[in-house]
């Protein structure tokens, strides 16, 4: 069956359930995923960065596959650059040759855990002059980001400490909160930063920011410039991530995702390859708040960004296939019957509601993105389209 | 060798290490540990509750047992309550009957988990006549409250939901927080919200208030008469909660502890019996508190209460035996050489700094609290009194 | 569309694939899922049991609702028990009411953990008598499984310690595998001894069969007629549960399954309701042993037995959603393309290994299951139909 | 107060506990910890190495610091090699060398895990020349050993998968025990394998090697010359390691271990920096076993050996603190009471029997080692001595 026949029947029952497909489809033209500089290089464990082949060498290239993932793929127009990583002299040249490969530079991250001044943290350091030598690094990023056009800041934090006793709780967030006024201070109108929190690495006894409550408390003494970056693979065990999703969304505080997927810890595998039905409840919670008025332009503004390391699988076609799965788990979000649920929800239908979002996972949306693919003349299945890049 | 004299030979080590002595013991004094009304009767798991011989039938057993507590610890002068598990018909008379075996009531604990109406959830239920119920009971025990004398109501939520797509996370948020303001309105002056997060059950999927951040929230929009009540075994496997309190401390928002120790998940074994050490470093951080000029009134209010469920140790001894070990982690928490500590931290001194919080916690308190007893007439080993009791 | 011409366009799709559908259909059909008898009744948490209206309140209830699932779903033909809550005089009457009913009765669970006897253990007990006691009781289940024409005892025990030095672990596990080879010796030919482990729960610092290890071990110790009995909630976050089956399979081990969910601990939710791909991951490594004729005798012994525990959803509609989602993982397990598989394996394709399970996975069985249940005079949506019962 | 007059005093309190102290202070002696040459050299997390100032550079810097860490503490006799890192030409040159700073070379440990070979595996690779030449590495180690005078043969895997699908969990099974069995093969009398298994990473879908159970039964295949190393940072959360420890006593497969402490994964933090009392009771299960005939050999022969990874705090005050903290919790150990506790066990006394091991751990030992370091003209505080090295 070709993939205008199987997409026509597919339609046939998703209008029947009442979906609006007109709905859905401007929904997925306008779902775009950012993919990062550093998932095209080698990257690895502590154990062993194994080399593969044709590994991006230097930002240039990385932005050249990362052209070739949204050609593949329609879906992932910029690109997020790493600073010290990504430092070139000339980032003019460098936001033109992105746009040479059809797509735009992203979120610029200040990386502020390999210098060894950073030790013992970077805006939690007991020591000041590390402490301005950090903002000065993030002062740094805002300038590149006003030339290549970006208008998010995404700061992580390695900060932390490895045992008890070690520094003092209090003390370091009071130098965190300080720095990041000092930061914030520096932003240009339009630009926004997003603070991200991890339960732990590398830091392992404590981590100033280790959850998105300490996150929170930081973006909201910074005011509405500053939102929370929530890494689906930053929590500890069991941790239900959706509520988070809805609970800063209800704060006007969900600034964006770093997607991965893991079993473990910070395990940065392919988005949804270990949890998809997790996924598919995280972007129900967007999909959601699109419905919303008030919630609609915060959620237009989450950045969707990919954030994994691949060790041993071959780059370009991993993050296609991760800029898939959020597609996949997106579109079976779209297909979420909310009347239906509302009512089941409000009648104490505990089963039925339930029911209800099993219906749109369990839904096979492969004829839809086949069709919405070839409607933009991408290859059906960008994954095995990637191999041969 | 006596308790006198095994005490000289202690203190005049730690003396010599530049303790004062005296600031200690009186600390000591002031440690006071509030026993669970609950923790007298029989309890257990899901599976059995096993009678134990003893066990206290009603509240004026109870809080005749709390009485027995305090008299062989010196530290436990209070009892929480439960309503309507304690529910009586004059709370006059139990105040009476709690000052004649030597404690006063403590804070009041809402139930809000067993009645058939809470099903779906209380202040977060769908229906509005639950959620009206529930605001009423809350009301009914800042009564109880009032003429009991108690200055705190201790508020334990088990709503949550067990299946994705239940309910809607924002609009039970809502409910909640609503629910939470009209209660807070009939707060009598001096009466303080005590709000206690869990991370999971008897909810399975999603827990209302699930973690300390949802618990901030709640009570920074109620004001300073709300703050959050931090249960030891509440939490993520992993979590530091060391840190949680100290953040907390710094935004003047911790309100007290529920103290019992876990390795799984919210087991409710004997405070300190699985991770004393853990323990320590929690009272270390109220230690530090105490020491700091804006810190020490929010410290000096920190209710620290125990919350035990005794499956199979009897009640009594395991009551006395956790407030001996809060006691002991506390002792050994006042001998740390904050000097010492706060230049090791300043320098980078990571070994060292950790040195010295082990150097406190590997001293052997039990000759200081052996003669502190005895300076009150009070057993020296009072578990192994209490056996007889 | 109708229920066939659905499944025709969907077969066509398969058949293309290279799926072999008379396979499918005759293991959809082979597949056969116990009901337990203590999911029809009430239960709950250690904070409530809610009663649910028209929860079985006796045995014969009970065998009557198993019936109706059974006639719902026609794949859940047995039903357990679990002595003495199942204890009636005559089992004779109970079996033929069961036929009665469309079922039969299946394997026997001894409980060994409500006596007031067994507070310190049942096989571990430090007393003699206890562990008397527990073994007199298994072997009058053996007894009734003689009667009910069983051929599984399966043995749950909630021995362990609740702290550190309480008991010995080695004396336990001395008199454990002591106490088990009694009760070996009294097993009749063709009745299987299935021994689970749980990772904690009720007892909260040890637990004597804590792993699949322990119980590989002691049913290692006892020959061939005990294996190992899987319950998916009880393991530590993050326990990789496929691997375990695979490792058990390999060694001839694997007995049988309580199947449940959980997000936290064991939640004793409905299968499939939580982690729908693990359960996914877990059946394929069934299948893939059905394809072995070394291993097809072991795995078409297997018993696909659910364990669940309903607190705030209806019975019935409960169990039936979790028969349907064995149903469908299981059907999705049956479309892997084996040969492409092992493959991509042996060629060491990771990503396109990977794929080829999440091709199957993300196959929509819907138009299979409604086909195949019509095909048996099944209602369409045994949910949706269970409401009415 | 001086060393002399502590102890005696200290000595007086136990010896009226009943304490044999010639005993304690004879195990004391025969204590030895190995300490592994990765951790003098620099080391990290992935996301950062810091080079430590006097980090060893090679493996001849590593054993003379070795040296340095057992001339401090009298109780680290044994370095550990990790070969290729530890490479040389002159094996023979290398164990004078460390003769001639003290220590003797101990075990030798293959890596398998940073040739690009290994990408998808060593021992479960699917490519058999790979597997080949792992077996070939392991095979060189045996013998270097062999020249070195080594006894054991120390074997982590990272084998494992980070996808659903990448390989087949049983034919890695297969592979892995069939070169095992070739490597067993080539082992001569008197040298010992020893299996180390980890829970995740650097594999974090599934690992070969992920409990106890799958190296035990590895070790059981082999025979008598193969056991179980217990790495006590490579569990899941919550896990009971010295029950762990007890079933392999129990079993006759604890071949050894490596020390070290974590919070959250495998953090590889010093020795007991995390979880005093843990480490106490994993020794309390040593010191029980050398009190029964039938297992004191086996416990003679367990291998105690120290694996951390120093990233932010000076490498050989590490290792002597670790080494420190061994020695502390075996000291406690060596206190317990144990005829009164085998009573209260068999009483059923859980509280008493809970509070003798707390009796033990609560008392201050340094009076001890201090006393025993001096009477050695070892340094009283090896870890303030050792700064200065």
């Amino acid at each position: 069956m070709g993939v205008n026949r199987r997409y026509e029947l597919w339609a046939e029952e998703q209008t029947g359930r009442g979906v609006d497909l007109d709905w859905v489809r401007r929904e997925l033209d306008a779902l775009e995923i950012e993919t990062p500089s550093w998932g095209y290089g080698d990257s690895g464990t502590r154990f062993k960065v194994f080399h593969q082949e044709g590994a991006a060498r230097d930002v240039y290239e990385k932005v050249a596959q990362a052209g070739k993932v949204h050609r593949l793929t329609g879906a992932a127009p910029s690109v997020a650059l790493h600073i010290p990583w990504d430092r070139v002299d000339d980032y003019g040249a460098l936001a033109r040759h992105a746009r040479e490969h059809g797509v735009r530079l992203g979120a610029i991250n200040p990386n502020l855990f390999q210098e060894d001044a950073y030790r013992l943290g970077s805006l939690c350091h007991p020591d000041e002059g590390v402490r301005r030598q950090a903002v000065e690094h993030i002062r740094e990023c805002i300038e590149i980001a006003k030339v290549t056009g970006s208008s998010i800041i995404s700061l992580w934090f390695a900060d932390g400490t490895n045992y008890p006793g070690q520094d003092d709780f209090r003390a370091r967030r009071r130098r965190l909160l300080e720095a990041l006024q000092q930061v914030t201070a520096s932003l240009p109108e339009g630009m926004r930063l997003l603070i991200e929190y991890k339960f732990f690495e590398p830091a392992f006894y404590h981590t100033d920011l280790a959850d998105w409550g300490t996150a929170y408390l930081a973006a909201s003494r910074l005011g509405p410039r500053a939102q929370v970056l929530v890494d689906t693979g930053h929590h500890a065990q069991g941790t239900n991530i959706e509520h988070i999703v809805a609970t800063l969304l209800d704060e006007g505080k969900l600034g964006g995702f770093h997607f991965n997927d893991r079993k473990y810890a910070d395990d940065d595998l392919m988005v949804g390859s270990i949890h998809p039905f997790q996924l598919f409840l995280i972007l129900k919670e967007l999909v959601a708040g699109l419905r919303e008025p008030e919630l609609e332009p915060q959620v237009r503004r989450v950045a969707y960004m990919i954030d994994q390391s691949h060790n041993i699988e071959p780059k370009v076609p991993a993050m296609v296939q991760s800029v898939v799965n959020v597609q996949t788990a997106y579109a079976k979000a779209l297909l979420v019957d909310w009347g239906a649920l509302a009512q089941a929800q409000r009648e104490g239908d505990v089963i039925g509601a339930h029911r209800l979002l099993r219906d749109a996972f369990e839904t096979d949306v492969r004829p839809l993105l086949a069709h919405w693919r070839e409607g933009k003349g991408l290859p059906p299945d960008p994954v095995a389209a990637s191999a041969g890049v």
